[in-house]
């Protein structure tokens, strides 16, 4: 039989099972964040009806979908009936909508799954890729306090994470237009032309976007522009500094004062939510390339590594699901693409290998006792302690060979001499050291070993 | 703007959030077990290769298969090239096939992830649904002793779920060939058919199969097919019933003795492994429809829901990627289809809505108190407990309503009068109890009651 070759379809990321356990490692740190905040937990389908998925603000987005087709579909013709989604904020807003009567609100919900994208295949872009959302939801208005509470969501994940020091970087779209509108940008359109401008700061440059600003269709003052690229230019170096900062605007239009009050409200909550000052900062560069953030807006940046670019984002929305409901439904929100975040760790070298999830292997010494050490297995197994046992048998230095490899860290070894005596050996494959209890101990001193062992990884 | 109901598409399990807590409790308990046992964690992209993913086998699963395609893809027509998985076999063969190198052999994997078929629309039918899968592969060959291993992993995830008595039913394909062979049915392809009427026998009955058997197409002696049905109607009711029926069915073929001989070790394994004799039998009935089983095959049925029908199956087979690689490599596995088993479970009234995990609130009597409250969240989310903080101002009876409609248990009051004292009130919503403590209490007191009233679900 001709073979067919084994490969994966471009712009996916499959892992080996130790880079796996990584991966479900900072998964699991994520969600054990998101829960102790008070966020539930919600799965989607990953396809999502065509009209639901694709509404007219679509444009590049809808570009990327990828439809789904059964054969019986296919041979029928026509536009697909269903299509995979390609974030988690369209799905939330159906779920939410759908089920808007018996959700309780403000609804709080957390989403890690993955989402697909027809990107152009290149290196570090993938078609397929982890969300970890999470937002607020509020039924005809929300508090502008939440938005001071996902900082410290963002806090607590990226701490645990040890992934080294970041800054939450924070800003504000009303601030932001309302200094536009301060310097006669009026036009909702045309400010959201100069957003846009602005957030390519950090990929063009000033000179770049100076020239854009004075030039064709945009044609501002020189003066004007300068004052908008002194306005993001500003950075703030810590808590007084950022109010400082802000005080030093003064007034202006109601869209701005509402911008200023609300970004002030925002960093004396976060101090307030035990976020050091150390790790947030107002940016207000940051601008966020989608349209529908209304006021707060997030960025995530680790302070060693600025070429990564944002690994948390998001921002408070005026109305979540326009589309399919007629309530009105403000939410803030923001959210960590686990997948590419994940690869560029690993490419900083900031993550390894996971240490695997087996702890224990118990060898096969003697193939007549194997009963004994299934035993053994399955009373380590009860005390929760993961087991593999060898079942095939084999040389003892194939099966330490296998322990190592597989980066299983002890191994139990009895023989008839540690049978007749009552005790078993365990061997510590990392230090390469071995040591003698008494059976009855097992157990109990495995498990301190293994319990020095996790706290000597973190 | 007109309005797009908010629906998902058809044969779709989606939860609201305290279902989606309990469902994400049943994946927890099985791959808690998965990992206990030494499996290490796999997931694969959801799609693959059309190439990889259709075989010449494919038949009734190819016509189920949704294809994928960016509207770039569809503009070009043709087969489009990649699909969705339609179960965890055919990744899992993809992928020990591309990354045999860096594997370790026997590997054992576990992956949790969903799947995807065009079924028809059906009540308890689902297009998208869960798979828990284990597989044990080898490198040329597999110890039989892995096939006892796997039940006693049924036996644990099944214990843990709590869902009631169930038998996990043993049975061999080649002890099913060599008796067929004893009678003088020795083609290969005959054999399989006759395996295929078998398997019918629990929906159609012992009459329909003994008429097809000794009708057209078939033709066997009605001595023969007596013979056939009086075998697959055996039952054990133990341990050593099951060995002795097996011994009472004598020498024959050499097939039939192999199988004889691997379905005793496998009996007398399971029993070191420490499976209670009232959770396993064997079943000469249990065939397995798909045809790559070789050896070993398992059912599992609730001792009290038989209408359910099998909850976890699987078995040995021969080689799992001779599609994609010339290397030999047998395996052994079951599979768990979570999702159809919750929503049975369910509809059986076997499983309710989880307990949320959201464990405390803390209220807002007084909106100037905030960073009070807010300080008060940051101390028991620091120590582990799940908490919500109110943040949006409001009556305290509406704050108690959201909380008991959310399932949140227990609510933290702290009012001028608390303060004054340095003394907070913990509300235990499900017993409408009310206590006091010292504020320098608060965290050690929420953590007995949530310990007792974990204690007191399970």
């Amino acid at each position: 039989m001709a073979l067919t070759p084994a490969r994966t379809p471009p712009g996916v990321l499959e892992l080996l099972p130790l880079d796996q356990i990584a991966f479900q490692g900072m998964l699991d740190t994520i969600r054990g964040n998101f829960e102790r905040f008070g966020f539930l937990p919600v799965e989607t389908p990953v396809m999502e009806l065509t009209d639901i998925l694709l509404t007219k603000e679509g444009g590049e987005t809808e570009r990327q979908v990828y439809f789904v087709q059964s054969t019986g579909s296919m041979e029928k013709g026509g536009t697909p009936e269903i299509a995979l989604r390609f974030d988690l904020t369209v799905p939330l807003a159906r779920y939410v909508a759908e089920h808007e009567h018996q959700l309780n609100f403000p609804f709080r919900r957390y989403q890690m799954q993955r989402v697909y994208r027809g990107e152009r295949a290149q290196r570090g872009r993938f078609r397929e890729f982890y969300q970890c959302d999470i937002d607020v939801i509020g039924k005809d208005s929300l508090s502008i306090r939440y938005d001071a509470e996902l900082p410290a969501v963002i806090y607590n994940v990226f701490r645990d994470l040890k992934i080294g020091p970041f800054t939450i970087q924070l800003n504000n779209r009303k601030l932001m237009r309302g200094f536009f509108e301060n310097l006669g940008v009026v036009d909702g359109e045309k400010q959201t032309l100069v957003l846009r401008e602005v957030d390519k700061l950090d990929k063009r440059g000033a000179d770049y976007v100076r020239e854009t600003l004075t030039g064709e269709g945009f044609g501002l003052d020189a003066s004007v522009a300068d004052r908008i690229l002194d306005f993001v230019g500003t950075r703030s170096t810590g808590h007084d500094d950022a109010l400082a900062k802000l005080a030093a605007l003064g007034h202006g239009s109601e869209t701005f004062n509402q911008g200023v009050a609300e970004l002030r409200d925002v960093l004396e909550l976060i101090r307030a939510f035990g976020v050091p000052e150390s790790y947030y900062a107002v940016n207000f560069s940051i601008a966020r390339g989608l349209d529908y953030y209304t006021g707060t807006v997030y960025e995530t940046h680790l302070v060693e590594h600025p070429q990564i670019g944002s690994i948390c984002s998001g921002g408070r929305y005026e109305n979540l699901a326009g589309h399919y409901t007629k309530s009105h439904l403000p939410g803030v929100g923001i959210s960590i693409g686990a997948t590419r975040l994940f690869w560029q760790l690993r490419e900083a070298g900031l993550i390894g290998t996971g240490a695997s999830t087996v702890e224990v292997l118990v060898t096969q010494m003697d193939e007549a006792e194997l009963p004994r050490y299934v035993a053994i297995a399955t009373e380590l197994r009860q005390a929760g302690i993961a087991t593999e046992v060898v079942l095939e048998p084999g040389k003892l230095a194939k099966q330490f060979k296998y322990a190592d490899r597989a980066g299983i860290r002890f191994a139990v070894l009895v023989g008839s001499n540690e049978i007749a005596r009552d005790v078993v050996v365990i061997k510590d494959l990392a230090r390469q050291e071995q040591f003698e209890v008494t059976r009855a101990d097992l157990v109990k001193t495995l498990r301190v070993e293994l319990e020095q062992a996790a706290a000597m990884r973190t």
